[in-house]
């Protein structure tokens, strides 16, 4: 499919092939696979959006530490509500509050005992799940009418339900999402130690080009890779370097890679330089 | 569906009624019309991503500024390689050459004539249409043999291709990606006019909250959701001014809103406070 004779004129660069030169994508990642992963640094907790992991996360407690209420209401046994209705209340007694922030574990309930509690609270001992506030009535400070029953377990998130002591939070190479720094808040991790951000190089080749900021001359534009390629590599969570805008010849190409190298930087992106043209190295 | 009496001895914040009271979208939606858009600044375009424009964005020129290549290969009149082929080639004298980032209009291609171009070069006078390098066999400096027709504008991009000078390239109130700012770059605008990035204040409530970096005492947990919505306000394009952990009272709620609300900051987030409870306000 080519006319191209050999050597043609045009061709005057003879270290270039007749066509492009590209490389399998198997040949990439081997070439790729060629690379050590960079360093880790550790950082504040609050400065991890969007890093990379380091190091698996486990998690040194259980998640939540304690069984804990999912509603406000009343903690009770639950066999104590089975069966019960709006016409046929369970009626338990209170045997008190279990106040936020306080433990809930200081409390024991006898059979036929409920205790008040919060969104969060700590359930007490013997308790195994919690009626919402809505199905309930409280005719004196001593007595609450239940109108539906609780399976046990029921309005409750168990101690380590979330993470038992030891399991995988995170996972080496994960890209940390907000949700993830807040688990490792919950966990009292406020250091991380994730991989440095990738410094990368950006260049641009061309006569034709001009900077952006400049009103280019006849036969020149401004060079737009630089910045579209910059803007890539913060969206992808590395820092990048433009060097600005090298000429169409080897010498400026192997100078800019030096410099660049030299600074040094992790990647050095060249935009242009990449045909089949005499200007293309 | 309630069995809630009213009020019920649970029920000491008289304040709160007896079901959560929330707001429909569309009363949300009404509330959220009365705020105005926050103000602009002018920012750097290095720094624009992800910001979002304050203003539309008009071509102050076409983009491309003139017609170009998008081949190495040779400038032609298109309908003198109508009908060339493998056997049959079209015979065209050699012009000169478009050197990259000099004016191609100073070249205009006579009949039968061609001019070596390279990707991005632009167009000789005459010319409207590049015949692929791999497509040509040049047998002398003079001389250029074209194997295949084109049809006219067949690998150019034409002055104002991408945008017609006065054609709207970005709308306000669009978030910036990385090929928008190439773009910007191409029309030499480098600084952006961008909605200010709102300041969020982030307050966790619960008495039963410790600080992550703290071991928490019994019945006590670590907040979880400040560290995430403040990483969640990062993620929008805001920046996040976390408060810290405030008590189940109204009064630090409203010691704490007002604090927030004079730093200033546009928006207050509150976590916790909003079930049916007592500690709810």
């Amino acid at each position: 499919m080519s006319g191209v004779s050999d050597p043609p004129p045009i061709m005057a660069n003879n270290s270039v092939k007749s066509f492009f030169r590209l490389i399998s994508s198997g040949d990439f990642l081997a070439l790729y696979d060629g690379f050590d992963p960079l360093d880790s640094e550790v950082i504040p907790l609050a400065t991890g959006l969007g890093r990379i992991l380091a190091a698996d996360v486990i998690a040194p407690e259980p998640l939540p530490p304690f069984s804990r209420s999912t509603m406000d209401g009343y903690a009770v046994r639950a066999r104590d509500t089975f069966g019960c209705s709006e016409s046929e209340p369970a009626l338990l007694t209170v045997s008190g509050e279990i106040v936020m922030g306080q433990s809930g574990s200081e409390l024991t309930l006898p059979p036929g005992h409920a205790a008040i509690i919060w969104t969060g609270g700590e359930l007490p001992g013997n308790a195994d799940g919690v009626v919402m506030i809505e199905y309930t009535s409280q005719p004196d400070s001593r007595t609450v009418e239940i109108f539906r029953p609780v399976a046990p377990g029921e309005n409750v998130i168990r101690a380590g339900e979330d993470f038992p002591r030891g399991g995988t939070v995170l996972k080496k190479g994960q890209r940390l999402r907000p949700q993830d720094l807040g688990v490792l808040a919950g966990f009292g991790i406020t250091e991380l130690k994730v991989i440095r951000m990738p410094l990368v190089a950006v260049v641009s080749t061309g006569d034709e080009l001009t900077e952006p900021g400049r009103q280019p001359e006849p036969g020149k534009i401004r060079d737009i890779n630089s910045t579209t390629l910059a803007a890539l590599v913060e969206e992808c969570g590395g820092l990048a370097a433009p060097l600005g805008i090298i000429g169409d010849d080897p010498e400026s190409m192997l100078a800019a890679c030096r410099k660049a190298l030299a600074l040094p930087v992790d990647m050095v992106l060249l935009s242009g330089g990449s045909s089949v043209g005499r200007r293309d190295f």
